[in-house]
């Protein structure tokens, strides 16, 4: 049984930090800090294992919360607990520049903070890649050194977006019974009692995934405590706990109202919100004494984590230094080696396949010199050409395995392979098409944001796809995906340039890549062997003009080798042109100006040719420059037909050089 | 009872032409066709309520084939029920450029096509809207004049999208009882049996979201008629029919297998489905006999469609017309006098306000001046501003209103505001964060792609919001929906500008439009009233040079202010420089080059300046023009620190234009 008046306490440290420094910011949440205070600390004093000294430690439990809005509850419990670098000073600072307490939780920021949350339905859904990656590490490594929980705090706003149906359909399915989940069922939104949108049954829905879930008093700690008992039990299906709380728990004006969710509480709600809690301190003061208490329970988990060093420290030299690489997120010894083996072979047998075969022959390598590469696709497996010969698929309650059935779920896919990198021990690739990185976009946005180097394997990527038609043609997304930052996105024209992007992608380890690929057969381009990576600037002369370049042209992808035919039908017509492959137009823009320059050259006229709208390729061929692609929708036929139809050919790249030429 | 011969021969009628016209075609899906004929056959031939030869009778039942990869189920019922337009030919065309008969079904291709569907789960979620429209406008004309079921056929993949749970939670809240949906249960998906990646209990899943719930044998067709009935007797719960079906019914050796799904069969399989479903005809040869059935089917709404015309006759000519105006998305009278003496009004009292707020005024006069106006946001009415004085909410089996809360559910609120127009009567706007565009961006394609000028009201437009912080701050969403085909993206400078914007996506009745709106107050620009509607062309002068213009600087939105601050600045040091406001990038860019140039004008210098990435933004300014924004994520602070931050000022923009003059 608990100390109550001990936990009152414990709690309402929470309480009373999150309260003072959304005052002093006048912005932030206090309501779910204040309401799931007492969850928390049931959670982090009695079951969560995590050592404050030693934050990193591989087999910490995770704690993703994924209420992102109510920040103050993490960094709360990260100061209480004596994390590295979470002092009062930053809790003072909270949702100032360049604090440790930015509006929601960054883990590029802040140590202890799991994963970037804050667009709702995201925390939980990458806490599902989380609990995958931990169990599939324990099935290669053992659970003497990989058996930790994953625990989620998740408000009713991330249980009404859609991920997140996404992610527990896949979390039941899966069998992820070390995953459990607070719902913190407060009743209440921005506009008003939850009642004016919805009426789910939750615990209902998350039985009818395959949970276990059970209701409790989320202000009753001996309550919560005994769910998350009974949970743990629970090893054949993961569990939701929804607790029954009051938002803004002991503002006694606003407490259990939307006006406790998302603003100060003001100077005279705050004052009697202290005297309501017994919490007779000042602002931001934490007496000693319950200080004291929080930082033992801080270092709680030293004992856990010593007996795990240990343990660890018993294994095998190369079975430590393996587990240490991969949670490190290294590449192995001998991935430039394969990497060059493979281009000269597909130099050597050249090959005419789609992109999406090349990047299967890329991957029956890769997948054998990178262990820690891990395949899956949102249900469209033989599309994506995800599936080499060497993979065992994970199944429900099985995971000794390396490729995963996402399900018709690209945006819990997404969000999985986030938390599968984060985790630490694996690098997720997964595939769709390249169309619906629209579902996805939330979480490929979080991948950028948060640094996770993910591997997006999109296919079908132009109105090369054909008949399937518009809705399932891309015509703007290469624009919309190269225009958000730190995220790289290549588009290679044929299987030595697959090659490449895949290294560069692998090579990553500060934010995600997209490897957007075509249905349709390509022919080579690259055909001499070289050593370097020629795509690593993003753009390179394929092709060198015979003579002095007047034109340059510019394509890239499946549109590579029509620029190719372009130049020899200009220069049948005396025109020397020359051809620049840009398999990364985005990483490109990011190059210094002289690298730029030399690349786009010193002839006059500039065209480039893409199946895409125009949005972004001024920068390269300039205002003026001549423009193949689309500027609408596509349309469903066959593919030579709809390229035919909105006249992307080569003979269009040489209208668009000619009329310059003769100006 | 059913005549199970004659009902056998009519499903097998769709099932015949399925598989011939994607055996013709070489491409398509003949399993959800093959499979679900058997429902579509009772649907149409004993409930659905429609006349082919009136199909856009206003009073129709709808039909929406979710699962729109089974275009050929959709396309055969069409065919044999005569719809206009509809002919052998054209099935014979199936998947070919032009033909009415494209890969995915294109309402705005086809009649009868009730909405374009495809993309998984946009179908369901788009019926909620459908199904709410027809309740709303019932409660306003009176269920003489409306009231119609609407009947979805949804697949397993529909059901595994998330944003099927967004529409079902809604559609189950709101207590939509004349929502009938088919589950097509037929285990099977791409990569294998669904049984690969799915182990949810879909029953149990409605039934927690509060629906009507059961399972049938989907080749039964007297259960099938059962659970209609039962489904059309239960009045306030919208209702799941889960039809346990064979993919691919009748042939015999790709039936119930992923084989079936979407591939031609080949000639040998497909000669044994006929053998084996007892079909001996040829191809494409639908005997006299069925073909007269059937079309028999197609006329039998006639009936009832000239029962519904006479009671409209009856009703009162103002409500006729209105009715009429209304169905047809035509604008009331008045609206450009409403617009005028509203931005007279903005001039002769400036407010500095967020544009936010600009759009709540400017609502406060075009919900009186247009009644079909209706508004909504996704759980953020007091941070979008969407809910004006006059507007009564719409609730759960309460249907007489204009204001929706749609619940934490930017997707379902997007695919239902498409719906709500689709279905007519209604010019729904919705609001959230325009970060939050990402989750919606599939439901936005549709708009954009199918043609439906839904209006988005995206408010917190940029780092502008500040203490939220980049999960929170727009930095590449200008870029990526700019880039979008047939969308408008409109972000007005202040209030003059907001109800410009505003008239003119309502005046748009072929796309979308979306209003991109700041957090903070902004100070009036447009300080003379001019009755023209200065930003229908996208950018237009909005403040002179002081003598020949050296520099033009470019803006938008919130950043207009600053470029006008600049241009004083430049001019202390005798530099003349003129400002462009650019409410729309995307329409500026579709004008005609004359127009475009006359805009950008000759001054040497061009410099634009944008809270935002610079993609897209040298078409105007050149690839050597200056740029003053954004090129990552933001940083969670105070507005003005955040600016400072990343160096949006008046003095930077005077950075760019001065080392320019220099050089």
């Amino acid at each position: 049984m608990t100390n109550l008046v001990e936990h009152r306490h414990l709690a309402n440290a929470i309480r009373a930090l999150a309260m003072d420094a959304v005052e002093k910011a006048n912005s932030g949440h206090p309501g779910l800090p204040m309401g799931a205070a007492d969850i928390a600390t049931v959670l982090f004093t009695r079951f969560l294992k995590y050592d404050a000294a030693q934050p990193h430690w591989p087999d910490r439990d995770r704690f993703v919360l994924s209420a992102g809005h109510g920040s103050m509850l993490l960094y709360a419990l990260l100061y209480l607990n004596g994390y590295e670098g979470m002092t009062l000073a930053e809790i003072e600072r909270f949702r100032q520049l360049h604090s440790k307490t930015p509006g929601h939780p960054e883990n590029f920021m802040t140590t202890g903070v799991e994963t970037t949350t804050g667009p709702l339905g995201q925390g939980i859904a990458t806490s599902i890649g989380m609990a995958l990656a931990e169990r599939m590490l324990a099935a290669e490594y053992g659970d003497d050194l990989v058996n930790h929980y994953t625990y989620v705090l998740a408000s009713d706003g991330d249980l009404m977006e859609g991920v997140s149906q996404e992610a527990i359909a896949l979390g039941g399915h899966l069998k992820l019974g070390k995953l459990i989940v607070f719902h913190d069922d407060n009743g209440i939104s921005i506009d008003g009692p939850l009642t004016l949108s919805d009426s789910v049954d939750q615990v209902k829905r998350f039985e009818a995934a395959g949970w276990h879930a059970v209701r409790v008093d989320g202000h009753d700690p001996d309550a919560i405590a005994q769910a998350i008992t009974n949970a743990q039990q629970e090893t054949g299906r993961p569990s939701l706990i929804a607790c029954k709380t009051v938002i803004g728990f002991g503002a006694p004006h606003k407490q259990g109202t939307s006006k406790a969710h998302g603003e100060a509480l003001g100077a005279d709600e705050l004052k009697a919100a202290k005297e309501h809690l017994g919490w007779p301190y000042g602002s931001f003061e934490i007496p000693a004494e319950i200080l004291e208490t929080w930082r033992r329970f801080g270092g709680r988990g030293s004992p856990a984590r010593e007996a795990w060093q240990t343990r660890f420290d018993q294994a095998p030299e190369a079975q430590r230094s393996e587990f240490t690489r991969r949670i490190e997120h290294k590449l192995p010894q001998g991935l430039d080696t394969a990497i060059d083996g493979l281009k000269r072979h597909l130099v050597a047998e050249p090959q005419t396949v789609a992109t999406r075969k090349a990047s299967e022959i890329a991957l029956e390598v890769l997948t054998v010199a990178v262990p820690e590469l891990i395949l899956g696709s949102a249900d469209l497996t033989p599309s994506n050409n995800t599936k080499t010969k060497n993979l065992i698929e994970i199944a429900p309650g099985s995971f000794g395995g390396r490729y995963i059935h996402y399900g018709i779920r690209e945006h819990g896919m997404s969000a999985a392979m986030n938390g599968i990198t984060l985790h630490g021990g694996f690098r997720p690739a997964g595939g769709t098409f390249f169309v619906f990185t629209d579902y996805a976009r939330p979480a490929i946005r979080i991948s950028a944001l948060a640094h996770i180097p993910v591997i997006y394997i999109m296919t079908h990527d132009s109105i090369g796809l054909g008949e399937d038609g518009p809705t399932h043609q891309p015509v703007e997304h290469l624009a919309a995906l190269r225009a958000m930052p730190n995220l790289h996105v290549y588009r290679p024209a044929d299987t030595v340039e697959t090659a490449e992007c895949w290294q560069l992608s692998l090579e990553r380890t500060t934010g995600p890549s997209i490897l957007v690929l075509s249905r349709q057969n390509l022919t080579p381009v690259r055909t001499t062997h070289v050593r370097e990576n020629l795509c690593a600037a993003g753009a390179y002369e394929l092709s060198p003009a015979d003579g002095e370049a007047v034109a340059t042209l510019f394509a890239t992808g499946s549109e590579v080798g029509l620029a190719i035919q372009a130049q020899e039908l200009l220069k049948q017509q005396g025109i020397a042109a020359r051809v620049v492959s840009v398999p990364s137009l985005d990483l490109f823009l990011e190059q210094p100006e002289d690298v730029r320059r030399a690349v786009i050259g010193t002839a006059k006229i500039r065209v480039a040719v893409e199946a895409a709208v125009r949005f972004g390729w001024d920068a390269v061929i300039g205002e003026n420059g001549g423009f193949v692609g689309m500027s609408s929708f596509g349309a469903s036929g066959p593919y030579k037909d709809v390229y035919k139809n909105f006249g992307i050919t080569a003979e269009a790249v040489v209208e668009q050089v000619v009329k310059r030429h003769n100006a």
